[in-house]
């Protein structure tokens, strides 16, 4: 399709907040349960929606032994590999306390304390993702929260996955949860008899895991709201209609939700793409999920330039955005929203969702607008200090006391009359 | 009381997100209208619940010169020397665009940009709140916003209250709407034929405000669901008890439901304070209010020592936090819940409402355990940047291919397979 249609079709589709009443009223059931009766709803839930009969909600030191023998030594090295990349970009992510001394008598500053306690959710059951646990945990850690804990829902045969659980003892979390869905969330909101109240909740899950983190919103701290999976790529003649075919394909594999795009300013590429799509798809191995994902969401965009490209991108916000054009680093000042930006061809996005460093976690659904990547920034909080002394004080006293009154707020200006006097 | 009566009571108190069935139906419905009818629910809803009839949703320039003539030469002056303070505070959080290079052919980053558009809540009708509008507008220019509104409640006589008239040209905001209530948030979010679309909204509000920012959050960012507002003082013999007297009173005066909360380790202070209370609750002109505040939510705590005080101040987690001790600075590290601490005799509360720099909107009831006040940190989003070369993406292919089929995401890995090939 051409830039316009697609414009046209972005601003149709663009409304996100739909109703979900039954989901709503499913969940603030729940919450209300687990708040009233702790392990034992937790328990039930379990049984009825994960048919698992709980005995110890907690994971037990010799199951994660059991789980590092399982997934084998390649998959550990391949997990402390990441680990030492996802480090090493979040630690330039710390932040630190300053103190200034805007004039006489006057210290100001930004204090910055990592959250006491958080609580991780990583989806389980059918599908396991190790790499949520890594994106999740260290960002926490190197924000120097000391309480971690991870709930995960168990496998048909109680256990958690032995990847998830091989991930979490490699980046250093103790304490998990046999726990999903939206019980899970209200148990980290509230606490239970053995889940420990947190004061964050952040990671992933479906619409009954989403919808908790927003009820719950507001009694502790959540993330964000994720929805389906996107990638945007962006190609010009310079890029390789294989690799962009093979990076369309391992979006569109997530789910029958996640959103594929290419725009490009090359019919030629437009069509070899569309070829390649074609060809991968026959061999790939979530075959159905992929046909879905590329026939309902799927898109190829041809733009008369770059500019209308960068145009279209600004308007979608992509959460993933792969820049396939020559000489990608000058054009980043083009792009206002995305999530991440992938530059060049060699930089594909299962890089950064497993290993280059960055986060994965990233805004969806066009709120990359005003959201940012999971970050260190998501752990701490910071504390305005306010160093006055009197004759500093005096200097302003009648400033604040004209602005109090015009607020009618007369005994906060008493608080600055009354030492003025003196 | 005692230490130990007080974290009782804290603990017993502290469930914030209560049932509130009735305004979520009555919000859904206007959000729901405002979507549907644009302008022409704004109209209807102003006549509804301000009683006012509005031909115009948007302050003219006259009205603007107007408000000026009102307010007087001295309020403009202060408003200018909050402007000066607030700004300087806020430049000293601006964040960059940076860049790293952590191996041969790696390039990641993260890139800052401003939000393209924010609307700023500032609550009108009877009370008029010029603070408001300086606190919400200075961190959101500094971060470089382009589009700022702000929408307010007219006063009976459908104008827009002068001084945050005033204070809006003060800092250059020039698109004012006349609107109020869950129906400003609705036109903000989704927009109307004259309310543009905004990508965040932010701003105290009372019940209604705060609900439909709940509702509206995905759709658009939103600040924080604020609560009553909270003044903690910690004292030793060294404070002052007719300051300290003042500002629990200044904290007190803000409604009914305000808390003000001393915790003193000295019998003779707390006695002191509890007259100069009394005396000074005689002659405020807000008497009826603080009266109230103070009866039902005011306490003077008698601690056993600092230490025991501090740990109360972090479980209470105050909005406002007021150290008068000696050498109030040493003591910052006990502090690790609270939105903003104010240090010594001389730095009151309302000294920081109005004009010391730091920002007034903080985190109330309790929830400074996981937020920050409002910086220019809320007005900019974050971007991650990746480049690997081919050499560089090679390097880690295997790893990264181990994950993927972890996790059962083939396509994940055929993407990173299908460039090793070549």
């Amino acid at each position: 399709m051409t830039g316009k249609e697609y414009q046209a079709e972005l601003r149709n589709n663009r409304i996100r907040n739909e109703d979900t009443e039954t989901i709503n009223r499913s969940v603030r059931d729940i919450i209300q349960q687990v708040r009233e009766r702790g392990d034992e709803a937790l328990v039930a839930y379990t049984a009825k929606f994960d048919h698992v009969q709980l005995t110890n909600l907690t994971v037990s030191i010799e199951e994660i032994e059991e789980a590092r023998e399982i997934v084998g030594e390649s998959f550990i090295q391949a997990i402390q590999s990441a680990i030492k990349n996802i480090k090493g970009f979040h630690e330039e992510q710390r932040e630190k306390t300053w103190l200034t001394n805007p004039s006489d008598g006057v210290m100001l500053g930004q204090k910055v304390t990592p959250l006491e306690s958080v609580g991780i959710y990583v989806p389980g059951g059918k599908a396991a993702y190790p790499s949520t646990v890594l994106m999740n945990t260290i960002p926490a850690k190197i924000a120097g929260v000391k309480q971690i804990a991870i709930t995960t829902p168990v496998q048909e045969d109680g256990k958690v996955n032995p990847y998830v659980l091989t991930a979490a003892a490699e980046v250093g979390v103790e304490t998990i949860y046999k726990v999903g869905g939206a019980q899970a969330v209200a148990a980290l909101a509230y606490g239970t008899e053995t889940v420990g109240k947190v004061v964050k909740i952040v990671g992933p899950g479906n619409a009954y895991v989403a919808c908790a983190k927003k009820w719950v919103f507001g009694d502790v701290a959540i993330d964000m709201i994720a929805g389906p999976s996107e990638i945007c790529i962006v190609a010009d003649e310079s890029a390789n209609p294989k690799y962009a075919a093979a990076d369309l394909l391992s979006q569109a594999e997530h789910d029958e939700l996640a959103s594929a795009i290419c725009i490009t300013t090359s019919d030629l590429f437009a069509e070899a793409l569309q070829l390649e799509i074609q060809q991968q798809m026959e061999s790939a191995e979530r075959k159905a999920i992929i046909e879905q994902s590329i026939a309902n969401q799927g898109r190829i965009v041809v733009t008369e330039s770059l500019a209308e490209a960068y145009e279209l991108v600004n308007e979608l916000a992509p959460e993933h955005l792969q820049l396939m054009v020559e000489n990608p680093m000058e054009k980043l000042s083009n792009i206002k929203n995305a999530g991440a930006i992938f530059l060049g061809n060699h930089s594909p996005e299962a890089l950064g969702d497993y290993l280059a460093g960055p986060n994965h976690t990233l805004p969806t659904s066009g709120t990359s607008t005003f959201s940012s990547p999971l970050g260190v920034y998501d752990f701490v909080k910071k504390t305005s200090i306010i160093h006055y002394s009197a004759a500093a004080l005096n200097e302003v006293a009648d400033d604040i006391i004209t602005i109090a009154n015009a607020e009618g707020l007369y005994a906060h200006a008493n608080s600055i009359a009354i030492r003025k006097e003196n």
